[in-house]
């Protein structure tokens, strides 16, 4: 059954008819031409730019202010001057108006707490719901709406993931860079200085939205920490909730002023909490792209027993020391009838038959058996296979590259669709080589086609993703056995 | 003065002949072929193939045994089956060979301890300095003389980076992504089992060799830590030494078997010593591959006193969370006339002329007084640019594209020259994305052009890097005061 909440911000992502408040043909520097971005999303309803000052703007008919324009309308962007915007909704009937992103700056993050509360009490009365002020407003995929000029670049890539930002440029730093990273958004919303509708409120609509799998949240600080810890913990049990939170340190930008010396103390709780409710703590942006990725729902998630496959005994050495060191992590011995397969199927030197696995210089040769025996290995739920982009330099033929990219890619797949998660770590040394590079879009490509998942960067910042993952989907089975957060 | 090992080690990266014991036309998979490595890094001395079997290798005339050689050998490349290793000794008369490399596998790391020590005692009668057995040989840049197929491709770049590694395949990765990442190295050693020379010989060596000013080791096991300890304490206060330890983990590949628990205290104990003396410990390969390359002495080290220029007001929080949590770093509050000029130049919202200093959408204008407010402020020592490749899509034009990349370049190189280490962040958040790749390129092929350091990753990996090169920074300045460690 639906909340009010809910079907009230149903209507916010699926909008009939959407204003934008301070329209103009032209996109200054530091200003957002929302008008412009609505008509480049080919957003299907209504699109009414308001300024007094213009006839007609991008070749809309443009409304001098909300009351002007004929019947309802579901959603404002706000990009007038602070100091404008009380006027702009004393200019609103009420019932006309539903919801208004305040997209301008120069409030209470300023100390202008008399101008955001008139602001919102102009709100209440007219029964309009408030996102910000100070905020970049929201995205959806399914309802085409977005807040930056690039949005209708990823807007037709549909995904599950729901994403509610304290930070403006997180948000449009994560929805643009996910599609061609395989992070794919649902919706998302900059929530800024949370005068009215909060983080909080956001959590319990995409807990309860179907369309959203997988919860991300950028946040700096939580007013009501005892709801949100509640609202975690019911939605965890079906879908992970992954919780990056900013300002950890005593010397954050604003703590250096006003928290000094406490905030740590408080993270760790915050921490502790969060991880008895199943929620996911992610530290940073890469961080939480990584654990976003492999959480959505197209990929099994990771368990925490590994079978690691990894060319190289320098580097079966540093699985270890950043795997194996990892208290929730285990990379247990194989089973001897697997090591006898495998001592079969390698060449005899330069080897390690041992978990991780050291398939040594073996190539391709026996590519799909070295897979199977590994991943029907019963010790282990887990197979991460690490790719190195520069295997793919040494084969010379363009057409054999082809070949063997998607011949592993479906491999891979192959995998997965067995009900062991398979993932590819993609390791690439090189940074200013444009062959590599090409390969290595080459490799994605083949995996996104394949549905397998990939994750890149060094060991160290892969154990702990996975190690994330895989006591989220522990925590998750013993939910569903009934049984409770510790 | 040089010492005996020093002139002696001289010869090994400087060789006038060189031999292979085991050559033949074909590389065969898993078999090197070293020959033609010399061949194709166009080795200027003799070069002699050895084989029974054929008159001839790869068009020059081979030999049946080291014996058949005319005049002296300073080096030969064993690459037969360990258990003709010995006769290949046997075969040559003393005075005849100064060096080998025992490249191939199958000695005391497989338990044929016995072989080993036969092997030694055959090659101590002829004077003949053993490198491995197990290992893949030397790397010379000067001394052209490579150990893999594509070493030819690097060896036109002259470098500083000194590498000893227990690991081949590291050694290797290492080298092969060297030039495309801007790290730049002299000479190389993968050391093998060390059943004649050591890891300590060749820190002695390379500390006394004036054509390396950087010193990497890739090390799982210390056998005379008290050697090893000193001869750092002797090297850092000149040139920094990077210790990359493999096997830190109880749960270790080998340590699984033989160290169980008891070698977590050992690591620590380790890490203690070695930072005692000013050496820098790293935990992976994209760590040193981080640490060495702003280390080489074309940059200048970071210091801990940092200034960070960075759009995004989620970012700055972000900057905070990872570099004002590490203990040794500080992001000092910059002097009122800095903060007094930095409001002159940015736009008046959305921006932060606190340290880290978000400029907000001030785009190019004033970057160059920008960058000079900043960098002049007495309070730092360091300033580090955060850059994101995406910021290169918004410039639509190529032409001016590619001179903004330029003048970024310029200006950041100028500011260096000036005295105060600026490095630059490179941030790239899509990964399959051909455009992107092509600006990161651009920009890191400028950045190469003037001289100006760059790191690459999450700032979670940063911080860490730049923590530890101001440490080694620190410690030079106290030795040169004529303090002492601690």
């Amino acid at each position: 059954m639906q909340s009010t909440l809910t079907k009230e911000l149903d209507r916010l992502f699926h909008p009939a008819s959407m204003a934008h408040v301070g329209a103009s043909d032209r996109e200054n520097v530091g200003r957002f031409n929302f008008t412009e971005y609505f008509l480049k999303m080919k957003f299907p309803g209504r699109i009414y730019p308001v300024n007094p000052k213009y006839q007609e703007v991008l070749g809309l008919p443009c409304y001098p202010t909300l009351a002007d324009i004929p019947g309802e309308v579901d959603l404002a962007y706000i990009s007038v001057p602070a100091a404008l915007s009380v006027k702009v909704l004393q200019d609103c009937p009420p019932g006309k108006l539903r919801f208004a992103v305040i997209h301008t700056s120069g409030y209470g993050e300023i100390g202008k707490e008399d101008l955001e509360q008139e602001l919102l009490q102009e709100a209440r009365q007219r029964g309009i719901r408030l996102i910000g002020p100070n905020c970049m407003g929201i995205y959806s995929q399914e309802g085409r709406i977005g807040c930056w000029r690039s949005h209708h670049e990823i807007v037709e890539h549909k995904g599950s993931v729901g994403f509610i930002s304290q930070s403006g440029g997180h948000a449009l730093d994560l929805l643009q860079g996910g599609p061609d990273s395989d992070i794919f958004f649902n919706k998302a919303v900059s929530l800024g200085n949370q005068l009215d509708l909060s983080i909080n409120d956001f959590l319990e609509y995409m807990g309860a939205d179907p369309a959203i799998r997988v919860i991300g949240a950028y946040i700096e600080d939580v007013r009501d920490g005892r709801k949100f810890t509640e609202l975690v913990r019911r939605i965890t049990p079906e879908k992970p909730v992954i919780v990056w939170k900013g300002g950890i340190t005593a010397r954050g930008k604003a703590a250096a002023i006003t928290h000094t010396g406490s905030l740590a103390g408080n993270e760790r709780i915050f921490a502790s909490a969060l991880q008895q409710v199943g929620g996911i703590l992610v530290t940073s942006l890469e961080e939480f792209r990584r654990v976003a990725r492999l959480l959505q729902p197209e990929y099994m998630p990771a368990g925490r027993l590994l079978a690691v496959l990894s060319p190289g005994g320098g580097n079966t050495v540093s699985i270890c020391d950043h795997f194996a060191s990892r208290p929730f992590l285990s990379l247990p011995r194989l089973t001897p009838e697997t090591e006898r397969r495998l001592r079969q199927l390698l060449p005899e030197e330069n080897v390690d038959v041992a978990n991780p696995v050291d398939p040594g210089a073996t190539g391709l040769a026996h590519f799909r058996e070295l897979l199977d025996a590994v991943a029907g290995d019963p010790n282990i739920d887990t197979l991460l296979f690490v790719l190195h982009v520069e295997f793919m330099e040494e084969i010379k033929d363009e057409n054999m590259r082809f070949a063997v990219s998607r011949m592993m890619a479906k491999e891979f797949g192959r995998i997965n669709s067995k009900g062991k998660p398979m993932i590819i770590l993609l390791r690439q040394l090189r940074q200013n080589h444009e062959r590599l590079d090409s390969y290595r879009r080459l490799v994605l490509k083949d995996l996104h086609e394949r549905g397998v998942p990939w994750v890149d960067g060094g060991f160290e910042d892969i154990a702990p993703v996975i190690e994330k993952i895989a006591m989220w989907r522990t925590y998750r089975e013993r939910m569903a056995k009934g049984g409770t957060e510790q």
